[in-house]
């Protein structure tokens, strides 16, 4: 089922994008808005561990607690993958 | 005047944005919900980058050969702490 | 037992950063150095991701596949650690 | 010429990553072992920012207070560049 608090921060930080798109409409100083979107970025990060915290308790439990090797290898190369994803080599 | 690409853009992602909540409220697999929302931020970064060219090339160029040294420093500092805001010192 | 391939990057890594001192001492173009740092930084992300892979195929299955549910939550909570000290959120 | 500072830093950073090598060497925990390539890499970042701060002040000022447009232009391409890559998008 859903996190309840996932999706209240999705909601927020929907919220906060469509301020961010009005304050260029309204011209803001563009240092400011690039402050806006990085605070858009951090919160989107924290819903993204919130979601790998559950995956870690759920399907990955299960899979690494069951029999089928195949099954566990795939859930631990994905969370390499989403490890290298945020990392700073998969920046070039 | 706001730069009508950088509007678009932000629309784009309000609406990957809505996508990511409707999959999370239908139970989406987790790992691709990370991925997505690793998309959106990747958007947000390239609208980032759009913004920063802006300002490089309208207040920098003017602040840095009008003649006061104080607005400047100013403009330099902001740019070096919106580097830091992105880099990884600023990750703990 | 320590990884072979780890141990051989990380000495290669050493090697470049000594060369970028060199750069420094040798008064090389500031653009060219942090360029020179980026590749230095994505080469300890990639040694990163090979030691959590290492980490993975064994506490972490060991801990799972074991009976201790304190040692399981342990584990798991280091993984979203290490995933948070590479998100964005913690850049600020 | 070469920041002192800067110089002192990268030595610094030379051990500590020396100690690293020790430490896979001597088989420590991998997360403790994540958690110190972490700090090496945020050491790196403030060096780069140091480095940044110094271009801006030097070269950045003087090509944009020059009258060389495709030189401005040249120096504000590279400021976007690195910040680029640092930026998340870059990590696709």
């Amino acid at each position: 089922m859903a996190n309840p608090e996932v999706l209240a921060r999705l909601r927020t930080t929907e919220g906060h994008l469509r301020g961010i798109r009005r304050m260029v409409e309204e011209d803001a100083y563009c240092i400011d808005v690039i402050r806006q979107i990085r605070a858009v970025q951090a919160a989107l990060d924290k819903i993204s561990a919130m979601i790998l915290d559950d995956h870690l308790h759920s399907c990955v439990i299960t899979a690494l607690r069951g029999e089928d090797p195949q099954e566990r290898e795939r859930v631990l190369k994905e969370i390499v993958e989403v490890f290298n994803a945020t990392n700073f080599s998969q920046r070039r």
